[in-house]
């Protein structure tokens, strides 16, 4: 601990989980001059920096390149690549450069935890009262306000052979593309994993209980998506539940709840959930309530049902994503310790996965706006615009990957309720028209903004 | 000629010029049901088609991937290339895709043509009066309005031995990247040429006669954008006015005003600026007014002095970007053949320069919010916001390369008023946020979108 901490174990605020969230809460109510204690028993920044969307990140980066790298051949770079295996990523290489990445994100945490003065205990706490947490060296500390940001973690189905299955954090210990790989989800976590591990090499099966990609976005891109996979090589099994993993490691097999058996691969990877980190904090004891999964209950100011006790991140019901967590969290600090006002909006928070090529959305699907907006009373009051067409890159480099970008707009004037977008710089081209969409545009809003030409950004202004 | 040509030689419109702006009135006008004819003497698309935008922007992503070689060579991956050149550009099979898109476009414009019934004649034309032209054939076409949409070309300085020299239009006929190749100017068309040609294998020197780069853009970004060039080996000269050219092509030397001879160059490129097509149209027969450089004068509905005859893109004094020429064509057709309102806005035109990194700009600079916000009577009206960070994959391939982000805010409220980019991806993350910005946003605007991570486009909303 550092020379500012509490010499009587009192604090104004303890962080329970170092995660984004929760170091986002720590700092921020250390701007405003709080003592602040910040109980972490694994390493800073959680799912995100270490598990989850920086490494994922990093491994997408490194399948884009690929990518370009086949693109590239065929545009006339002399590669004198190895014709085998043209594109080929020595993972161990890569790895320490992402590893290095991550272990900079720490040294920075760790330095700004020292400069702000904020106490980090690296170990777990349960909840003693509202007030107090005991830490598992027996330690107890108090303070005026708990933060519970213990985040989440994959789910591995109960069923039989579970254990031959890998979730998404064993991925990140992975140093090398397994030649055969089934995913076993159809969510975000799922489609990431595939098209990376086919874009370095593997041979990828998705296996999906229902009938499509990625519930949620926008069922029209989500069908090119699922086409695009196949043309990349994954094959898309849907409809298919698993009841048993059969063989042992490194030969696993699929048994369906129909009876089938699938061939025998290097690895499964189970992306079928997530689940918060809510047993062991002695919730129960002070009566924090949670819901049937087991989330910490918050209401829209992240406050449990115990005064002075709040919950951020993963480990609520909150959307999983990180910059809700960081930005709950701040809120939350600028209520407590700031005294300023002001709340998380829920609505219109734009997502994007990192597919290949990337997915994203902003407001309301089609099936969303129609059933909100295209009754009979309302006539026509939904109006669709698309957007099809094919990068320049991909065009130059005769690659069939093409865009499908779409707009949902209501009512004579085209309020504009749902931007989606699928191809090459989805995930960038998003954020500005999000921020658009929120402060509440029109079809002729879109189109009273000059082009930026050639770009795919400018297909979005440009739909007719 | 189709069948639905006019049969007498009367049209609705004549359009002399068939590039970006001229098609797409053409277009528009039939849309409307106008008998419509489009004079162009050489290749559809003008110069955004055929010399600019289109060809500027492929060769500008074969930069773009040699630069993401020499990433993907450090990051692991086994290209096995050629030591000497790891990164080598074929550019005869490069340009074979390059100029196979251009044929693309050209062919999709004749099917459109054809199939909106426009008479397209592969031929000059002179104004003989207001609704009369005379076509290189002696044939005599007349029209209720004639617009006129003849493009720009690049300006040869008039100083001795100017025709050692190249412009844009020779630099899209090479056949490979000289070894050694001077730029001279500091505008967009430097700046990309200059960036292309140092990451396709020139070594590339810049002769600025001021003291910056690209006039108009936030001069801290352009700063550090000239360090971007100085890193990746392009040499800047400032302060550098050449007097002439000497030697032999080939073997040209650039003589400064200051007396100073260059070392010789294999090609030297004159990137000084445009000048429009305005000679050879009959103008001042009939009358209609031209400015000191020659464009056509216009006012905002795009009417030039003499009733029935409108000019539109880079002949007028408008600002010379495809989407202003496409924007404005399209309105006033609206207007003329539509019955409908409306206006181009020249307020708020986003505009990106493909460099390496892109840069772009929506709004004021800081130069320009200072002195249209920042005096005394306003006090610390003026509020700067800057993000600085290196995008996650140069940070993994340890590139020096950082991104620089800024908005200018004006108030207590802090109206956006500019939004200034410079890094990777800039290109596609402006457009949204030119919406934003042109539909009127406040800070609290962007830090009320919830990010999307991690990306760099979340840097955008998450300034403090």
């Amino acid at each position: 601990m550092n020379s500012s901490d509490s010499a009587d174990g009192r604090y104004d605020l303890i962080v329970v989980g170092g995660g984004s969230g929760g170091l986002a809460g720590a700092f921020r109510a250390a701007e405003y001059g709080a003592r602040v204690a910040l109980l972490e028993p694994g390493a800073l920044g959680g799912t995100c920096v270490n598990v989850g969307c920086v490494p994922k990140k990093a491994m997408w980066l490194a399948a884009d390149i690929a990518g370009k790298l086949r693109m590239a051949q065929s545009l006339g770079f002399g590669l004198h690549a190895d014709p085998q295996r043209p594109c080929a990523l020595d993972w161990p290489t890569f790895i320490v450069h992402r590893q290095r990445y991550i272990a900079n994100i720490h040294d920075s945490y760790r330095r700004r935890l020292d400069a702000s003065g904020i106490a980090v205990l690296p170990m777990r706490a349960q909840l003693v009262d509202a007030n107090t947490v005991e830490c598992e060296n027996g330690a107890r500390l108090s303070a005026a306000r708990i933060l519970l940001a213990t985040g989440g973690r994959p789910l591995r189905p109960d069923i039989p052979g579970a254990g031959l299955g890998a979730v998404s954090d064993d991925f990140f210990q992975w140093c090398a593309a397994p030649a055969r790989v089934a995913i076993v989800g159809a969510g975000y976590i799922a489609v990431e994993l595939a098209g990376v591990l086919q874009a370095l090499g593997s041979q990828v099966e998705l296996f999906a209980r229902g009938a499509r990609l990625l519930d949620g976005f926008d069922a029209e891109l989500t069908a090119q998506l699922a086409e695009d996979y196949r043309q990349n090589g994954v094959r898309l099994h849907f409809g298919h539940a698993v009841a048993a993993l059969e063989g042992e490691p490194g030969r696993v097999r699929l048994r369906g709840a129909d009876g089938s058996l699938s061939e025998a691969f290097d690895q499964v990877v189970f992306a079928t959930g997530r689940r918060p980190n809510s047993a062991g904090l002695g919730l129960e004891r002070i009566g924090v309530a949670t819901d049937a999964r087991g989330h910490i209950a918050v209401d829209e100011l992240n406050a449990t049902n115990v005064a002075g006790i709040d919950a951020v991140g993963d480990v609520t019901a909150d959307p999983q994503l990180t910059p809700v967590a960081i930005a709950a969290a701040r809120r939350l600090m600028d209520r407590v310790f700031g005294g300023r006002d002001g709340r998380l909006s829920r609505q219109d928070i734009p997502s994007v996965v990192f597919s290949h090529p990337p997915i994203g959305k902003v407001g309301l699907s089609e099936d969303e706006a129609r059933a909100r907006y295209g009754d009979e009373r309302h006539g026509d009051n939904l109006h669709i615009y698309r957007a099809g067409f094919r990068p320049m890159l991909y065009a130059l480099a005769e690659s069939p990957q093409r865009s499908l970008f779409k707009l949902i707009c209501v009512g004579q004037e085209r309020r504009v309720v749902g931007i989606h977008l699928l191809g090459e710089a989805a995930d960038e081209i998003l954020q500005g028209f999000a921020v658009a969409l929120k402060r509440g545009i029109t079809l002729d809003d879109l189109r009273d903004t000059v082009a930026i030409h050639p770009t795919s950004a400018e297909e979005v202004v440009l739909m007719r």
